[in-house]
């Protein structure tokens, strides 16, 4: 078992992990967006990228990519609304990474897979984009933002406000914690999972 | 200026950071309860304690209690539902710890004040508990966790959806983030604070 990879970074198998991906414009310059990554195994991830997005022309083309793991909201906040400037970016053997990034990785795609999607938004065209991961650099030691940590946090806080709730106010609470299972369910690990199962079963009890 | 307190567990001054408090019990074993914890500056901070608690009749009596830092969801879990057992506990200097904390702090009482609550959920009394920071012990690099951070990302995913969102969709949206904004001024930082500020400029633009 080859155990160099990934759990560097304690990005776990079948966890979905907020990060910033950095691509190379066609002039050469770097482009930064907030994806979602999951981990497939220690040196394998897939991310699922819009159609339109410089982020997915700029892969399809290179056939390469970064993965920036950091917790700044600001640059998050920034890079989901702007194109970031020049001084955020640095290269990196023939890649471009962001600067105050805690840690990276490269990536090179080996396959790509066009599929259609469906669901309350409509319909849209998504790529799936699987690569091998490279080369881990670590500066700082953090972990990746799962919102998975997140959604069991406020499911705990909801759950212990179910004594002095009213009915009412329990159902809402109820349906909250639903929601939140659906997302561990979605990005979450194995242990998140089991966690939110527990915690419904605790919630039910009332 | 001091800057040898809960800065070095990367506390910032003003947010609010959700902990599991440990207390010594009557019989002198263990007590664990998810706690948050404000920080009010390098070192003090101030607890916010529902009336008839085990965690609040601990510190009223013995005056004093610690504050650890971890992010494993199980242990919040079951901290929430039920009494951890014996094994999840070591003693430190006359106060008691989580075994599996990546950082813990021991405090002492200096100050507990009474209030009436009132919110949706009725009336309450709480105390507000201040306390020194005694001690800090670190094992494990970590960031602690701070319910602001995933505010802001989930914030930050409805706004990416505005796009191709319709207009009741876009509505939702609107409502999930001003509650995101509320939490965020609640227990976020400073910089938490005009990121959020940022994003709500961004989206009403739309």
């Amino acid at each position: 078992m080859q155990n160099l990879g990934l759990s560097k970074l304690k990005m776990e198998r079948g966890a979905l992990y907020e990060t910033i991906v950095t691509t190379v414009n066609e002039d050469g310059s770097g482009n930064a967006a907030p994806i979602g990554v999951l981990c497939r195994n220690e040196k394998e991830i897939t991310l699922y990228l819009y159609e339109g997005t410089h982020t997915l022309n700029n892969i399809l083309r290179e056939g390469k990519f970064a993965v920036n793991i950091l917790d700044d909201p600001c640059i998050f906040a920034l890079s989901t609304f702007t194109d970031l400037k020049l001084n955020y970016f640095k290269k990196y053997k023939g890649y471009v990474v962001l600067k105050d990034a805690d840690a990276f990785f490269t990536n090179v795609v080996y396959k790509t897979r066009k599929i259609n999607k469906k669901d309350s938004l409509g319909k849209s065209t998504l790529y799936l984009v699987n690569a091998k991961v490279k080369e881990i650099i670590m500066k700082n030691c953090i972990k990746p933002l799962n919102r998975a940590t997140y959604a069991i946090i406020e499911s705990l806080i909801y759950s212990s406000r179910f004594k002095i709730a009213d009915k009412k106010t329990r159902e809402r609470y109820i349906e909250r914690i639903k929601e939140m299972k659906k997302l561990v369910k979605k990005v979450g690990t194995k242990k998140d999972k089991e966690v939110m199962k527990y915690i419904m079963q605790q919630v039910t009890r009332f």
